[in-house]
């Protein structure tokens, strides 16, 4: 299995970082978030002078087995047709990223259709779709560690070559909701029926019907119990490769902004293999899919950003990029007491 | 009195509008707050394609009396020299309006100092500092409806010279929690201890001596029971002439963005006079001061961030810009079903 060396944020400089910012012309605490993401950056780039370079969204793409059983409205032919969207500009992540200065990468991680070549979608395709969990794993576990694989060496062809440091990821594929919702369940222990929403539009009578698709699935598992051996069995392409790209950021001490309800449960995922990965990510969306809210306040964490949003593509992690920004531009340059004329107020 | 004449939105391109944003290529309302945003653009702005231009935070800037009874921990002299910081950059405001493309217009409202001409600060002083509340009227009535006048003025200067059509309002003037809470309790009817906070730093012990001071200064008024002479007893020059602004942007169809606890009492007490201000407000923030969360409730409006906030300075109103703007890019840049070869999707 690809390993990764995740190192937790080295606590060294945090004194110096938390008075920087107390010294800052403010009453201290008064820009509330901006500091915790200050002190966070800092302590990543181990700097009291972070930089963001190159914002990059990385939006894996793939099918899935488990949609033969009705548990999303989007028909399968939606993933490839999105992706060659994305790829022409017009959709709703490519606006996001034109406006917060973000490269859009596009990888097709396993869609279940021929990708014509000229788009400028990078071929990752494992296999087209995983296949339908209810019966059998959704991929072995050797193509689990592919992904892994492959979404770290899409990190390293970024970072080398753009100099990226911080970076989102997002997906595009029917079905995933549903992975989600099992990777939920067996890392965080909340009942199933909390871990399931709507995904992209189900009725209530939907959501039934895919919660009783996903129990029997669970109670189907019969792997050996590893962590390893769950993520292959419900997991999607697109999923297990934003675990690999993930832990590979956070292994070259990149900043990892977390996307919505999708992207949350492969940071959940990511981290119940290397638990120092969540050091270096940034919550950006917490979005109206029920359950997200819980897996965020199970993995002891907070968005930033509360817009209703559930379109995924990465779009909840650009939305928050200009708050991030905000952290360090307060740090670089806000005058500190002592160097203008303000008496020191609370 | 200084009036105005604000027209409720007009609804008739309402259809056309909701019309264009289910049609985009993303599941009907995915897109969450963006569409409500880009919603009231269009209505605001009479278009399917709104734009936004020069965008500008006013800071008005002043003095209270009430500061004489030791309601607040910041002392005077840190409106003035806070608001010399602003003109020459470094402070919390200027990084964040550098950033997000704003201009920044400082306003002296009312600040108790001689303010030395250079520092391109507008002169619109009414008084150097209102007086104490707790034996009388800050303001006259006289005095308030020429905080109006120069309100209105500035935003007039601003938009004629630049063709702004969003703005946002700041302030800074130690002691202004103090009116806004007791301005909020006069026009919410939640009880007044439910409307304090810590301003910018007070420990418990000072927020009960602040209640105490509040409670006496709300029951020695004895005015003729008006909006105008309630808001002119307990108001602040900068927060007057920010009402004044907001009434004459929401006037011209200008987008108000309100900031945090200080603004949205503005806005609360704008609306007494004219309900149909709102309609042009978007909430950039709900800050941490006790109180915000309940006024913004009864006003029946959400915020957009949350970040724990409590600058001041309209920190949280540029704060929210780009959320606003990505609202605008979505409905302008985004493709539509029909024009792509996207099956729609819900």
């Amino acid at each position: 299995m690809k390993t990764f060396d995740i190192q937790p944020l080295d606590r060294a400089l945090e004194r110096d970082i938390i008075d920087k910012i107390d010294n800052l012309t403010k009453p201290k605490g008064s820009l509330g978030r901006l500091e915790e993401l200050a002190l966070q950056l800092c302590l990543i780039q181990k700097t009291l002078s972070p930089e963001l370079h190159a914002p990059t969204n990385v939006l894996f793409a793939a099918d899935h087995g488990i949609i033969e059983e009705g548990v999303s409205v989007s028909p399968k032919e939606v993933t490839w047709q999105q992706l060659s969207h994305f790829s022409k500009g017009g959709a709703g992540i490519n606006f996001l990223c034109d406006q917060h200065g973000f490269t859009l990468v596009l990888v097709d991680a396993g869609v279940d259709y021929d990708i014509p070549s000229g788009h400028g979608i990078i071929d990752m395709k494992v296999r087209k779709s995983t296949r339908n969990y209810l019966h059998g794993p959704a991929m072995t576990e050797e193509e689990f560690d592919l992904c892994l694989e492959r979404g770290a060496k899409v990190v390293d062809e970024i970072a080398d070559s753009t100099g990226c440091n911080i970076i989102s990821f997002g997906e595009m594929g029917s079905g995933n909701t549903s992975s989600s919702s099992i990777w939920m369940h067996l890392y965080t222990g909340i009942p199933l029926d909390k871990c399931i929403g709507a995904g992209a539009g189900l009725d209530n009578e939907g959501i039934r019907h895919k919660y009783d698709v996903l129990s029997r699935a669970v109670a189907g598992y019969n792997g050996d119990g590893s962590v390893r051996s769950k993520l292959a069995w419900f997991g999607g392409y697109e999923m297990a490769m934003a675990v690999g790209a993930m832990l590979r950021a956070a292994e070259r001490s990149m900043t990892v902004i977390v996307d919505g309800f999708i992207m949350t449960s492969c940071i959940l995922a990511a981290s119940q293999l290397y638990p120092a990965v969540l050091d270096y990510a940034i919550f950006g969306h917490q979005g109206d899919e029920s359950g997200h809210k819980l897996m965020l306040e199970a993995m002891g964490v907070r968005a930033l950003l509360h817009l209703d949003l559930r379109l995924g593509e990465g779009s909840g992690a650009v939305c928050a990029y200009p708050i991030i920004e905000s952290a360090v531009r307060m740090i670089n340059n806000m005058d500190s007491f002592g160097s203008v004329n303000v008496t020191k107020y609370f």
